[in-house]
């Protein structure tokens, strides 16, 4: 008899509309590869070459203000610029280009270097989850963005090149690929049934429990049905809400809250940082009414087995289908299992 | 005015119909962040330890035969099983499953543990494309199978846990993802034109030249259009065949040289053995006609700038759209400036 929990299968990302393999069987083999450098996390609350830090100089010349809890500015090597010319290329539908402007950000979420997101208080999260909300509101004042990617790549592995704790918001002219299939999928759902697709999933969801890491008054975290990364998760707003600004106060204190909790329960499951990309999905802007959305925040991270062995997306993944070998049962179970109070703030 | 050369844009994959960021003005950005070990590359002809080596016992218990060209073999921790009993789950559409089946090979290159492609001889290389086509027309033998996957993960980078030249074989039960979008995009063209869509589109390639890294009489190595990797490449056949097992004897011969020439173009780039995903795309099997199926062989190489900084394919481009900085332009002008004769053969 077919056993998810025993044999090779596919799963629908409902989503993306695409599929993904499961592999569960093969969480028994040994590993020889590569294994990731643990870098020692002793920081300094301040460190004078950190480009992020209060006071210090970037390197286009400018100075960060002393400031107290966020602090935003523009990307010094944006993958984006507002003031790029239009146009293209068509030679004869198959070398096709379009011009793409945007605007890229970085946000530092607390002046002191030394922190993350989870060692962080409720308050500052609050204070950050804030700042998302007004970049949402002033960038989508300028007409020509159509999206606006908050996200956060955390570790030395997921990119990221300086430890002070920032995210970044990249935002565009044109809808791009991921956000493009979420809005078809959950427009198909919407159209047929009048309902949030991502609602009547977490309801069952829910209801199943199975699945499900944390949950409060406002959001559940959970690792979906059809996750690809082993520990991957994401963060789902009871209500249904396209974006980010509709949240109530109540909902903001309920979002700092889950987030501190789940990247806790994160950086315990190998006593370690650990790393990620995270960022949230919700409404396309300027791009006419968009009932269909539902804001979310997806987790994805890189590790495996330990603090030093991670799954690699590589040669089948990228040529067929992404592929995992512990099923998302088991890494809910085992999230679940997790104290959600950060192990620093456990040890007395 | 609009310039591919200096601003930002997106570019179209012909075979998926998905779309790329390129961002060429960001290619000064200066990198901080997570360097490559460079593992030392003094591999014995012969490792004892190796369960890829000849003669050698593997996890399974099962030794290795004293093999002198290719050796094919069952992997012992196959993601896929032909077993697998079927079956599937679908709750409300929203919790949906499917069981999967296949089988997954593993093929040693050479019985040499220190070498790669490469290295290897032309006569050599032939004969692992031999072993190709046989699998492949094996593997259709079994008619649950509907896809064969070659593949091969080069370097610790690529979650190789073994250097010993090998790629590997996975045929599933269905047509994986990357796939099916390759054969939609085809099929369109093929309906429409009458034509292969990558005839035409290496047609254009090289009367432009700018994108063509070599050519001999029956095939291509470019840098294709869309390429989303900083050194990816592509090699098309010249005759559109939709798979491995139509090459002539003349083309295998070519197809081997080419290779040759372009992983050594790889190592040649940082003096170093290059890593790269690597693997053919072609037709499904058992699955009636593919006639707008044209076979080809991408390659996925994660370096950047340096054999230790790689190009991460994280926060962005996980939850918005691939991104990358050089233009394809510029790493085929980069690819073709390079010897297509190894360092190490170059050296007296
Ligand atoms: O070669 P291995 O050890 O089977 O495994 C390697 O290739 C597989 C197919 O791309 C991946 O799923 C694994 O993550 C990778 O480590
Ligand atoms: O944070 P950075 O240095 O801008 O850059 C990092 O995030 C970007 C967006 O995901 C990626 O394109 C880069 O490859 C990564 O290094």
């Amino acid at each position: 008899m077919f056993d998810l929990k025993e044999h090779s299968h596919t799963r629908l990302n409902i989503l993306t509309g695409d599929w993904i393999l499961v592999s569960p069987h093969r969480m028994k083999r040994p590993w020889q590869g590569q294994v990731e450098d643990l870098s020692k996390d002793n920081r300094p609350i301040y460190d004078s070459k950190c480009y992020l830090c209060p006071g210090n100089k970037r390197s286009d010349g400018s100075v960060n203000p002393e400031y107290n809890d966020s602090y935003v500015f523009t990307n010094d090597f944006s993958a984006l610029l507002i003031d790029t010319p239009k146009g293209g290329v068509d030679e004869e539908r198959l070398l096709v280009a379009s011009s793409e402007s945007g605007i890229c950000k970085v946000i530092c979420f607390s002046p002191c270097h030394d922190l993350t997101l989870p060692q962080m208080g409720i308050d500052a999260i609050e204070k950050v989850i804030k700042v998302w909300q007004t970049e949402f509101t002033e960038i989508s004042l300028n007409s020509s963005i159509k999206y606006i990617q908050i996200f956060e790549n955390k570790g030395e592995i997921m990119g990221c090149s300086n430890p002070h704790p920032h995210g970044q918001i990249w935002s565009s002219s044109s809808v791009p690929l991921e956000v493009s299939k979420e809005t078809f999928q959950q427009k198909k759902y919407f159209e047929k049934y009048g309902k949030s697709l991502l609602l009547s999933y977490i309801e069952l969801e829910i209801k199943k429990q199975e699945r499900i890491v944390l949950e409060n008054e406002h959001f559940v975290a959970l690792v979906p049905f059809w996750a690809v990364w082993p520990y991957e998760t994401m963060i789902v707003s009871k209500r249904h809400v396209p974006d980010i600004t509709q949240f109530t106060p109540g909902e903001r204190k309920s979002f700092a809250i889950i987030l501190k909790q789940l990247t806790s329960k994160y950086d315990n499951l190998f006593e370690m940082s650990f790393p990620y990309s995270a960022g949230m999905h919700q409404r396309p802007v300027n791009d006419g009414e968009h009932p269909e959305w539902h804001w979310h925040m997806h987790f994805y991270p890189p590790l495996l087995r330990s603090a030093t062995v991670k799954k690699f997306m590589v040669g089948y993944e990228m040529l067929a289908n992404p592929q995992r070998d512990i099923t998302a049962e088991n890494a809910a179970e085992k999230l679940k299992s997790l104290s959600d109070v950060h192990y620093s703030e456990q040890k007395i």
